[in-house]
């Protein structure tokens, strides 16, 4: 059925993860704007669409004219501005509504001197991740920022936004609620600074960890999160889903068995799963977890069994005693993707919906 | 003139590159069959073309028709057999010479059972990488083959393959010497046990460390090494190139400046970069080497500046002082991958040719 490796969609799974999700901000009281960089899909689009989502973010300019061309109006691009796209942001920002990000008074100068539409504008805040943003207590940028705002007639401040990615780095679900709350009380305290001048600015709040485990998410205007809509080995290690909520396997077909060192090379490596791994407790890597695939899904990860190495297009799977003797050259196995964002990018040109 | 994450290739680096390995193969008596792994471009391939190659390797069988339709006409698929894929090996094979790899008797079993065009099976050999092949001391494996390519009208011997990637784990020069230079040895014994059997048989033999570093390798029929043709900073670290053979380097908008913590953020992510990485003496990653862009290539690695974490679209660039201050966002730096093959692997639509 698979004959090379290529990136199964469990429709059901992604249609769960998405209704969770839709049903937690809904008993938030706040608006869902998915990140559609995890899966760039037309058709994942869709059952968002589906569901009543019109909002997006993504995470460059041709995203955004991708998702644009397919219908999507309402467009946030949540990465730091690049000023070598202005001509493209301003032919795509005349067509829809296009929310951009700052964080230096250079780009918003920039941006003031050579936008052509209305943008509505958000300030990237760090709380804590420190990869990008203006840090919470720093307002005097912040207020250098809303300035060269107000001086523009094309620039509209709509609020604060926040990417809390150190929540990947935590060692506990517990852990990741105090990221997540100390994140969203940061975003509380400037949005009541910010308030009397700016009644309608909100507070964008937004990543898989944080949003899938806190249940308390009240407060925050709009939650961005992406990867949940697939989850994958390393949400699952985070605490975020369990191995049932990942909804994406990679089918791979078995190349060569190795016996004797507990060993199957699959068709299957680094331009398709990526290398991202996490380490085991052994300190050996982990690229991936091993998943028998049938017609309609696939099993539970085999215990002790995973993607031991790659190559560019060799997978190494290490697999116990207890099964290595269940399979043989041309069977076709399925691998749970350690970051299901950067696999499906490498197997855009090869997906099957199940 | 770069807006976004480009693969930039510098054409007189990657002639110079094909001409000095050309030599080597010359010096030797051997033959280049160059992996075409590494660039995936038929516009790269024509380079090769031009200096009279006519045999490449790759590494599956869509690599394989994709260069069969730009008219090369002798391939080996330098990747454990693909069962999954017989179909459209027969339909590849009817067209040009097509070269299998096998490693067991399944496979093989399987191969003369349902091929149907006239195939070269080179033998898979193991000297100690321990990925994929037979231990080059099994030969009671390599005849049960044998026997079976024997069987068939359709099958023919053509020799003995290794491809020594334990050259990637080499600490020195002299290590890369010493993995190469057993690996040859084992091939040529297992040549003269073989030849009064198989007196047109050949060994393969390639990887770029190996290639690069030794200057003895006669003995060999046919070298294939592919990374060569670009080098990158893992090479350059083996001791396979110097930094001024890396002729490529990827294009990354400067997006925000953090000068209090030493850093630029790129838009230059995992989706363009890939995950590869190299330890830095302090335990910190080194993803890619910084220089500085101009009309006609590129500086030198700037001393102390590397790419020290990726997430999906974003590069954190660690600069030192005495060069935080040249930059501002609008500008445009290069990377010099860790990794060039799964780097121009994910950029292989944003290619530039200086």
């Amino acid at each position: 059925m698979w004959k090379k490796p290529t990136f199964i969609i469990d429709t059901d799974k992604v249609v769960q993860n998405i209704d969770l999700m839709l049903r937690k901000a809904d008993e938030n009281n706040t608006i869902l704007r998915p990140h559609f960089k995890t899966h760039q899909s037309a058709k994942i689009g869709k059952l968002f669409r589906e569901r009543g989502i019109s909002n997006i973010a993504v995470s460059s300019v041709s995203m955004a004219r991708f998702f644009a061309s397919d219908g999507w109006k309402d467009i946030t691009i949540a990465f730091p501005l690049n000023l070598c796209e202005i001509d493209e942001m301003n032919e795509l920002g005349s067509t829809i509504t296009l929310n951009l990000l700052v964080e230096s008074t250079y780009s918003i100068k920039f941006l003031a001197d050579h936008i052509a539409f209305h943008a509505g504008i958000f300030i990237k805040i760090d709380t804590g991740y420190h990869r990008t943003g203006i840090d919470a207590k720093n307002l005097k940028d912040m207020e250098a920022i809303l300035l060269l705002i107000e001086s523009s007639e094309h620039l509209h401040f709509k609020g604060f936004l926040v990417h809390a990615g150190h929540t990947y780095q935590a060692r506990s679900t517990n852990e990741v609620r105090d990221i997540g709350t100390s994140s969203i009380a940061q975003l509380q305290t400037l949005k009541s600074m910010f308030a009397d001048d700016y009644p309608q600015l909100i507070t964008s709040f937004g990543d898989t960890p944080s949003c899938s485990i806190m249940e308390d998410l009240s407060g925050i205007d709009e939650l961005r999160p992406g990867n949940f809509v697939y989850y994958d080995v390393m949400q699952m290690h985070i605490g975020s889903c369990n191995a049932d909520q990942i909804a994406v396997a990679v089918a791979c077909p078995v190349v060569a068995i190795h016996k004797d060192r507990n060993e199957m090379v699959v068709y299957g490596g680094a331009v398709h799963l990526s290398k991202e791994y996490l380490p085991n407790e052994d300190g050996s890597k982990n690229y991936g977890l091993m998943v028998r695939l049938h017609d309609n899904g696939w099993s539970e990860p085999i215990q002790g069994a995973n993607v031991s190495s790659l190559s560019q297009e060799h997978g190494i799977v290490r697999i116990p005693d207890s099964h290595i003797n269940k399979f043989k050259p041309g069977d076709v196995i399925g691998i749970l993707p350690v970051h299901s964002c950067l696999t499906a990018n490498l197997l855009k040109e090869d997906m099957y919906f199940l």
